[in-house]
């Protein structure tokens, strides 16, 4: 990218993150695309770190999620090392080399086996990684190793983000308090299961791997799975959660425990805080679109509308262009295939109810929807009259900026 | 629209159609949306026509597609009105009595049950049509029939489009030649199930409803249902075909009979005809991409992985912007769900493989690539490697034109 591009008028500030015990974190510079900026982070976890993964259904993942999904049944971690401008997808025996002895780098670097280094690349598709970059740029990385570094992480996972972006919570386990910080980077190729989305996350809960995979796989079903940029789904996609055990928390065995009920729910919210916040920075973005259906015949079919309305690019350019059409959602909503009765339809945006029972409420009052669809954020509720299924999806308006962003991306 | 669009760089003229015996149109001004040009076309069957359909798969479709659907087990059809400008789509009870008012006003004027007479309406969703001014105007339509007035009558049901669509046919049942005409109107809101896309048949042929109707859902299926603008389902989809009967060929029972092999392959081809046109006036085209899928393990999944690149904003972008960007290509077949194994896939563009067997294809030539992708009908092949499953998809660019028109439809 040779233009910076304009942060997203959507973008929010970067939280302070306090040190998480036994992480430490640094970025640099291996110029792997990028020039003059960070685009190589390395993360360091303390001895009995475990680790739960996600990553995407993309049938044909880059090599680094091939290592991440090799690695994950070990269960514990020492090191983490992600790379922006590359993402070594669809690289052939190059790409697998290149994990590797990135890899290989990292362990000699901590201390650990290969096994216990997690790797993710975001960038281009289909360019052989220079890994000899990554190798040279980690020993720097590795003596500048810092327990408050994690904006600088957020900053080095960038790609097309206008902004960095990070979260963190505080929760209970039994009587000990614990801290849990995250970044996340993606823009552009974002979609349920999951996202050209990398999210990376360190708690300091002594949490044994099972219960943490629980966890993040449910926290990701109610996130990052029901956001939506262009239905595009990247071949990168990794969320990889870190638990450093250093707060000391008495043992829980099972995820379904209530005494993590706290830290499900903390962990829950820094995840939608970061899935809406990729949203917020969707490519061209200029609105942030929630959709919430009521009335469905299940919950999986509530959130199949709300994907289809939020996938729809009649529905997001209308919202584009500041146009309260709820004729569009109303074919976005039939097209989900979904159960739905024309006549038992209800459309409503901005907490206005425009069109209830197949047709449009006589005398509704256009001047606060008008107002509304002016504003950032832009509220549609859809109840189908058919049951008692409710789902919520995010989503941007698609632009002019998508358009300038996707048909130049190589140039 | 105030402005009038821009035609499509890629837009056909407009073919010399011939008469069709027992077939006669005419279009007029009946000021239901658009000022100064037509809205409105009556077509007239000859007693004894028969009449198949395909409609959308959409779960909310509008009253016109109930109306025919409901129309459609009689058989037989004496005339057509199609109006362009309000789709009559989610106007509750109105919305019905607009379409029975509509139908008895055509059927007083033809001499036949409101039942013979189909219906079609396109343009905005959600406001109450004026059947008034439909009913005002069919007169002088019917005083102005015309068995040569295709182009005038593809003219009166466009909305968004930039270029009128017709095409015609010939072909033999037994020794008798016979015609087919066909009109097309589509731009936006085109995908699978179909479009917002209408499409007129007619074919002086004779026969019965049961023939038509398996040879026009099985053509559709091989033109329509293979083409993609947007991946947006409209609520208004209808193809229907009307035989006259006028040809006098020899009877045919059975759509599998040999003597229908070469009225079925015409017919095939005038779909996929206008099916293309649609395609090529897709809102903001500047090129048409033609997918096509092998080794896939079946026809279904081979059309499913086309249709997913197809849809893909990303490499509608990139194609838009001219980048032979395969990475997102990839991304795409990836995200189809369907099998694909990542080291057995080849991508190509216009005759060039980019990459073969999970990465690229060294030193491939670049310049017949760069030469391809900038000119306007641009081809896509995707090798699975899996088995001898094919199949094509159409689509065209996602562009700045794209957006210009749907943020700003209603205004």
């Amino acid at each position: 990218m040779s233009v910076p591009l304009a942060v997203s008028p959507l973008a929010l500030p970067f939280p302070v993150l306090p040190a998480i015990g036994g992480a430490r974190l640094a970025a640099g510079m291996a110029g792997i695309r990028y020039q003059g900026r960070t685009d190589l982070v390395l993360a360091e976890f303390a001895a009995g770190t475990a680790v739960a993964g996600v990553f995407t259904a993309n049938r044909c993942p880059g090599a680094p999620v091939d290592w991440c999904r090799a690695a994950l049944p070990g269960g514990t971690a020492r090191a983490l090392v992600v790379n922006a401008g590359n993402a070594n997808v669809f690289t052939g025996r190059a790409g697998v080399a290149s994990t590797g002895e990135t890899a290989s780098a990292a362990a000699l670097l901590g201390g650990c086996l290969p096994s216990e280094v997690f790797i993710a690349s975001t960038g281009v598709i289909g360019e052989v990684l220079q890994h000899a970059r990554i190798v040279n740029a980690l020993p720097a990385l590795h003596a500048a190793l810092d327990g408050e570094a994690w904006e600088d992480a957020a900053r080095g996972i960038m790609t097309t983000d206008t902004f960095a972006k990070g979260a963190t919570r505080t929760a209970r386990i039994g009587g000990t308090e614990i801290r849990i910080n995250g970044i996340a980077k993606g823009s552009g190729m974002i979609a349920p299961d999951m996202a050209t989305m990398l999210c990376f996350i360190a708690t300091d809960a002594a949490l044994p791997a099972p219960v943490l995979q629980a966890l993040l796989a449910a926290g990701v079903d109610r996130s990052f799975n029901c956001t939506t940029v262009d239905s595009d789904t990247s071949t990168s996609d990794t969320v990889l959660l870190f638990a450093t055990g250093s707060a000391g928390n008495a043992p829980v065995a099972d995820a379904a425990d209530p005494a993590l009920a706290g830290f499900a729910q903390a962990l829950d919210d820094l995840l939608l805080d970061l899935a809406l916040k990729v949203v917020r920075d969707g490519e061209g973005a200029s609105k942030l679109v929630r959709i919430d259906v009521t009335g469905a015949i299940s919950a999986a079919s509530a959130r199949r509308v709300a994907l289809a309305v939020a996938n729809s690019p009649l529905v997001k350019t209308a919202i584009a262009g500041e146009d309260a059409n709820w004729g569009r959602i109303v074919m976005a909503v039939g097209k989900s295939g979904e159960p739905a009765d024309r006549d038992r339809l209800s459309v409503g945006i901005g907490g206005t109810w425009m069109a209830r029972d197949g047709a449009v409420v006589p005398g509704y009052d256009e001047a606060p929807v008008v107002a509304h669809v002016k504003g950032f954020e832009v509220g549609i509720a859809i109840d189908l009259g058919l049951g008692s299924g409710t789902g919520t999806a995010w989503t941007c308006d698609l632009t002019h900026g998508y358009i300038d962003i996707n048909a130049s991306y190589r140039s």
